[in-house]
């Protein structure tokens, strides 16, 4: 990890674009953005996984300027990347879009970031956030103990969408090194956990989990668990990420990939109790189920951390929401949607 | 690995496409086909590495068709895969090349394959052979011991266009996995490890001490060796590839990626000195020189054997040609061909 000054783009009185912006980390960083007093805020959003409704609260905002445009549309990010001090690149394919549409994966996760870095470079834009994944250490069985920065991508036993998804991944961050190397361009890669928390959607396998649960408990069943339930997930909560993401901007660090998870890892039977407990349901107990085989499902073999030392170390940051804490706050907000979409 | 009697293809008798059928392996691909009995060879490349040399011998023979086509363009793979019962997939843009055009690279290495995937399905093309890399095992000090087909894929220390490289070769080969789920496409992924042999070319980072060295012993200098010349390479012969291509073919096996490597790995320091043996200069010994820091070498750190096992059991192979044996071939091509041109 390098260290620069021209790499520290505070967020304060800066302008900012939002690539992804209309997402689940998208929308809460750009409210983080505008907290911490960002000049003007750009989301860059295409719209295609819906996204209106994370942004609706923003309407009228007179900080906030919304672009319906495609990153694999150059001319398009050449023109919404002017005059940007930071971007945030979020806009991508993850596993269950990868399995049904592998084309639009590559060239949204691939060519997209080297549009991205183009729009950059072309607009001498100081810094670029790039998330990419957890994912770039693998699936299947190969996956445990603690995934530092270093370790490597385990492919063996995992679908080929769930492959294809974290080599793509691990291609973005390279695109972005090779980018340093050739413009200087500067740049702080985190590596997203699974992601969850208010505005949660339901096109992530992993948090799938979650909702699919709180819905079981809705509906006074049981909520199923696939397996045996011993497999770890390590979520990390979206406020956090949003945050993470202002401190990877401001930090002076740059030539960089670090992990962003949540404070500690759980098991999905822990997971899926918590939900029925903080659902106020403790008694609805998972019911162990056969895999499905059709669906894509991602089931890591050993218990693994993944471990966010060095985001500290980089960015300053770590993560503050615990599970229990961050869980009540998406169960609130999809209570009150539910509630307020049944009026 | 499964096997299924669909998915053996005789080269005896068949229509086969070789893509990028001028290189140096797609060159001894064809010759090893119409040796075997082919009934057709067709030759579909785009010329833009050279290659015609390599395929002027063929020039003529009724039994040859030359495409000149881009991978690239569908239409064109689509038209010439008509009436293919198998075809061989060659065509790929190495480190050198990534590093000098991420963007080619990317094209040619995930979306050509999608395209080579799509021209056997619209064409119920039996069978495909997929060109892979012992780089998707990675490159830098992780890279140790054994390498079998399950190792994972280590980054950390390799240079970007290295790792661009070694991950488009996994998602090719994620991208036939893919394609067998999906529509049943039979195919065989033979992970090559460094090839050499007559007709070598310049553009491969690790083959090029072969021609270096013979170029420097040709001027009486000391060949030079960057480092301690202690790294491991695993070489391969590029005839014994030609084989491995016939055989997957001929395999009843499907839906499996297996180690194609030489007999034994070597290290620079001794290749160095065999290559000075065989062109009559053993006193010409190595000279070891720091490496340039603005050329990509691919450098590693461990030890390491590129095991071949999985291949003698999925496709019937192993390697006939010593490194000795294979490097003599090279050599006398080479002066003859020096020669030649001199004259």
């Amino acid at each position: 990890m390098a260290k620069s000054d021209t790499a520290a783009v505070p967020v304060k009185g800066s302008k900012l674009m939002v690539i992804g912006g209309a997402s689940l980390v998208g929308s809460a960083t750009v409210d983080e953005m505008l907290a911490r007093g960002a000049a003007e805020v750009t989301i860059f959003d295409n719209l295609s996984f819906g996204g209106r409704p994370n942004i609706a609260h923003l309407e009228g905002n007179p900080k906030v300027k919304m672009v319906q445009g495609d990153i694999l549309k150059l001319h398009q990010l050449l023109r919404a990347a002017e005059n940007m001090d930071g971007v945030v690149h979020l806009a991508a394919f993850m596993t269950l879009n990868f399995d049904r549409d592998p084309w639009g994966g590559i060239d949204v996760n691939i060519r997209g970031v080297q549009n991205v870095l183009e729009a950059c470079r072309a607009n001498k834009v100081r810094k670029l956030v790039f998330a990419s994944s957890n994912a770039v250490y693998g699936y299947g069985p190969g996956v445990k103990g603690d995934l530092v920065e270093n370790t490597p991508f385990h492919a063996a036993g995992a679908p080929p969408a769930a492959i294809l998804y974290g080599s793509s991944k691990i291609m973005g961050e390279q695109l972005c090194r090779d980018a340093h190397r050739k413009w200087g361009q500067d740049y702080v890669i985190l590596r997203y956990s699974t992601v969850y928390g208010e505005r949660q959607h339901y096109r992530a396998a992993n948090a799938l989990y979650i909702v699919e649960t709180h819905d079981a408990i809705k509906r006074g069943e049981r909520p199923k668990v696939i397996g045996d339930g011993s497999e770890t997930k390590h979520f990390v909560y979206v406020g956090d990420l949003a945050c993470a993401n202002c401190m990877a901007l401001e930090a002076a660090t740059t030539d960089v990939a670090v992990n962003t998870s949540g404070p500690a890892p759980i098991t999905t039977l822990e997971l899926v109790n918590l939900v029925a407990e903080l659902s106020g349901r403790p008694e609805l107990k998972a019911e162990l189920v056969e895999p499905d085989p059709t669906k894509v499902r991602l089931t890591s073999g050993g218990a693994f951390e993944i471990v966010h030392r060095a985001a500290k170390d980089a960015i300053g940051w770590e993560p503050q929401v615990s599970m229990r804490e961050g869980l009540s706050r998406l169960l609130a907000w999809r209570d009150a949607s539910l509630k307020q979409a049944a009026e």
